[in-house]
This record gives structure tokens, sequence and C-alpha cells, in this order.
């Protein structure tokens, strides 16, 4: 088989890396860069780089690009690809991409299906790709009601070959309300939680927790903007809840409520706990 | 030397165990459930189980309690104490407890410095003590101005004998200032953050950030609630002070601002890159 891939940053070259890795299959390789696609072939990551055009050659094609370009480059190369074929992203974002990328298709008879392989580092672009990125995370799949289960089992199959822990299913609106809590808030919360004027003096004071906390702090800020954009009414949602939440604890400290304050910390350490199955 | 433990708890007892290993010191240990000194005994983390009266045989006593219960302990001993012996604690807070123990005990010639070894596990108890529990961590001290530089000295050589990594010398409201924000707001955030009703659609969903940030949500809220209300003012900042910065992100997510928005996360990953010395 002959898989595409479309952009060779951190996700997509990590993707080359590991179908050479783990499968049989031709990759073909296409990035905006010349001195990557080189790279690229050098650490025989893909088998060839190529335009645009020759996309009708891939019987699967990976768009590995940020959420906007990849809705822009299937508007600009729907043609390109071949009818029968089968196209995938790796947005963090699913709503507004499904929507828009699957009727471009759909209307030249080729299939789409919505991906989001959660695995990522606090380093992106080709230089820190690795076969082995994906290993044990999840593939979370949003196919449509009419997706063909053929193309739904074959891009499941996939997934797990390359390593991937665990395929689950779901829609792209439910993906994109789990993915506002579980993923986009802990980057805003991060972000902010580090802008304190008391991190002057946090030397020698810093535990795990403030490591914790802070970790994701270090982000892309043009990847994580337009996923955070395209994903508004959620993470507005989370936002305000945890905005909320932390107005509580306030309250009863400012107040000096313990009676409160500790049932407040009971509620959470309990939702934790089941969260952990304990 | 004798070394007098109040308190074996996760912290009291492990100190024991790294004076213990670490020293030749004679240790005496005392806690309230006898179980406790019966299990510390076999372990021979301590030499001998004491009534508080033979507090008066050691050089140094160290209050492993809750706040509270230290500054009542301390408060109902102080006779005990001997005269140019020295007394210290392990308080996460430091203002309250230190401005209350000192005098009590200056007035009976018993010397005090307030300390706060920084080490913890998310469990409790003597049954997850360890000698090795303090290996690299920070030991926090905030002697009077007046303390004994022998005494100061002699504290801090101590702490580095039993594994500490560093020794970081402050004043009571300094550190209440800085635990306030790498401590005890983690702990607030995560308790808040695992309160979203998105919780119980996370499976499969959970990335490394999401766990980063819930981890400290299973806190023990007897000893944080009791920590938050002595640190009440700095931490009322903190929280005032992160509100403030998730509200701006709000407002440029629910706006559409994608410029503002981008800025805000720029800043804070530029904070993030200077702690970590990038």
């Amino acid at each position: 088989m002959t898989v595409a891939v479309v952009g060779l940053g951190l996700i997509g070259g990590s993707l080359c890396k590991a179908v050479k890795r783990f499968t049989t299959h031709t990759v073909l390789g296409l990035d905006a860069n010349p001195e990557v696609t080189r790279s690229a072939l050098a650490d025989c990551a893909i088998d060839r780089a190529i335009e645009p055009q020759a996309l009708s050659e891939a019987d699967l094609s990976i768009i590995c690009l940020y959420p906007e370009p990849t809705i822009e480059f299937i508007r600009a190369n729907a043609a390109n690809f071949r009818a029968g074929s089968l196209v995938t992203d790796v947005c963090g974002v699913k709503g507004t991409v499904v929507s828009a990328a699957e009727p471009l298709l759909r209307e030249r008879g080729v299939a789409f299906i919505g991906a989001h392989p959660m695995a990522g580092r606090e380093f992106s672009g080709y230089a820190y790709t690795s076969a082995e990125l994906f290993s044990g995370a999840s593939f979370i799949m949003t196919p449509s009601a009419d997706a063909s289960p053929q193309d739904v089992a074959f891009l499941e199959s996939f997934a797990l070959t390359l390593g991937f822990g665990r395929v689950v299913m779901t829609t792209p609106s439910e993906h994109d309300r789990a993915i506002a809590f579980t993923s986009q808030l802990a980057h805003v919360v991060s972000n902010a939680y580090i802008k304190s004027p008391t991190l002057v003096n946090e030397s020698g004071f810093s535990a795990g927790s403030f490591l914790d906390l802070t970790r994701v702090a270090k982000l892309n800020e043009d990847m994580w903007s337009s996923l955070f954009l395209m994903n508004r009414d959620a993470l507005t949602f989370e936002l305000e809840t945890i905005i909320g939440h932390l107005n509580e604890y306030l309250a009863a400290i400012r107040d000096g409520d313990g009676a409160e304050l500790k049932a407040l910390l009971r509620d959470g350490r309990v939702l934790k706990e089941k969260s952990l199955g304990l």
C-alpha cells in the first residue's frame, strides 16, 4: 500500500518513521521545506518526496498540518486525491476540520475520516520525530455515520500497527468537548499559573506540584491559539467552570470558613480518587 | 546527641528513619498512637518511645504535627524542653507557627528555628515513611534575626546529613508568600480542575497534561485546609491573580481575538522558559 504524509513536523514525521518501522507500506512525503524532505529521505523516513499532484498515487493520505492549513490544503488539493482513496488528518479539534474537509472530498468520491493521535512533545518539528512517539497513546477517530466500515476498520488496525495503545471511536463534537477539558484547559491553566509575580521568588520552593502545574505552560502559541479558537464553545465552558470553582475556594479562604473549605477540598479529592479507580 | 521527634507520621517517621540511617544520634519518639510507636520501635526508627516529660533529655526536638497541633503542643509542653536545647518544626506555613512558638520557648531559654522540609507524598502516616524521603529535597529554614549562628549552622548541616539537597534561608513571611504560589495554589487549582462535569467523559482522552494538572487533587483536606487558612492573605493573592489571568484568556477566546490570545500564550511560554533557564 502507498501512504502519503503531508507535513513532516513532529506528528507527520513521526508517522512516517512509524510506518517505515512497523509496516511494509511505501511512504510518500510532502513538506513545504525542502531541507525537511531531504532529512526525511536521508533517514529513510520516506521513500520519495512528492509534489501535490502525486497524491493520486496514495491509498491513504494523512494531512499533518495545523487545523486551518489542513482545511486549506484539502480545499486546494481536493482534485489530487484519487477517488476511492482514504484521507485522514491529525488535528486536535475535529468539528471544524471534519465539517469542512469531508464534503470537499466526498463530492469527488474520496473518503475522509477525522483522527487525533493523542501524542506530542514540548518540542515541535522534524528534528524531534520518533517512530516510538505513539507507543501506548490513544488514537481517536471520528468517522461519520455513513463512513465505510472497511475504511474505519482499516484505519483502526493501521493505528494499532503503529504502536498506539488504544483506538477511541467518537463524534467530532464529543471529541471537542472532551479535549477542551483534558488537554486545552490544562494548557490554558498552566500558562496562566506561571504568570504570578511571585514567580521571581520561587527558586528553592518549587516542589513537584509546581512543576506539574506549569509543565505545559511551554507551548506553541501559534498552534494552540488556533486550536482554542476552533473549539471556542467547549473551552469557554471549561474555563467558566474552573473559574467558578476557584472562586468558591477563594471565598471560603477569604472568609476563613474552614468547614466549607474542607468540604470543597474533599469533593475534589473524592472525584480524583474515583477517576483513578480507587 | 539526642533527637526527639514528636509525631511519627509521614514526615516525623521518615525523619526518625533518616536520623538512624545517616547519623549516630539517639532518637526518642513520641506519638499519640501506641501502635505507631510500637512499629517505629520494631523498625529501629526510634531508640525509645517517650512521654512528653522526657523531652528534657533532647538536644534537638522536632515537632512533626499539623500547624495548629504544633502550636498547641509547644504551648502545653514548653516547660518540658531543656533550656539551651533547640526546637524546630516541619509546618508548611511559617508565619503563624513561628510567631506563636518562638516567644513561648524563648522565655524559658529554649531556642526555636522554624523549618519546612519540602517533601511529601500522596499518602500519609507512618506506614509510608522512608529514610530516603528527603533525598535531594529543599530544607527551608526561617531563623529569626537574633537566632544563634551556631544553632542555625547546626540545623543546616543536620538537614544536609539527612539527604536534603539544599538548604534555603528565608523569613517566615517570604516563605509563606513563596509557598502560597509554588505549593498551595497548585493544590487548589488541581482540586478545582477535576470538578468539571466533563470528567465523566475523559476516558481515552486523558493525555499527560490532564494527569499533571490533576495529580495533587488527591490531597488530605484536613491538613491543607488548615495550611490554607493560616496563609490566607498570600493564598488569596495567588488565587485572585490566577483567576484574573484566566479571565483574560476567557475573554480573548470568547471574543475570537486570535492576536490577543496568542500574545497571552506567548507571555506565559516566555515566563516558563525563563524559569527553566532556557
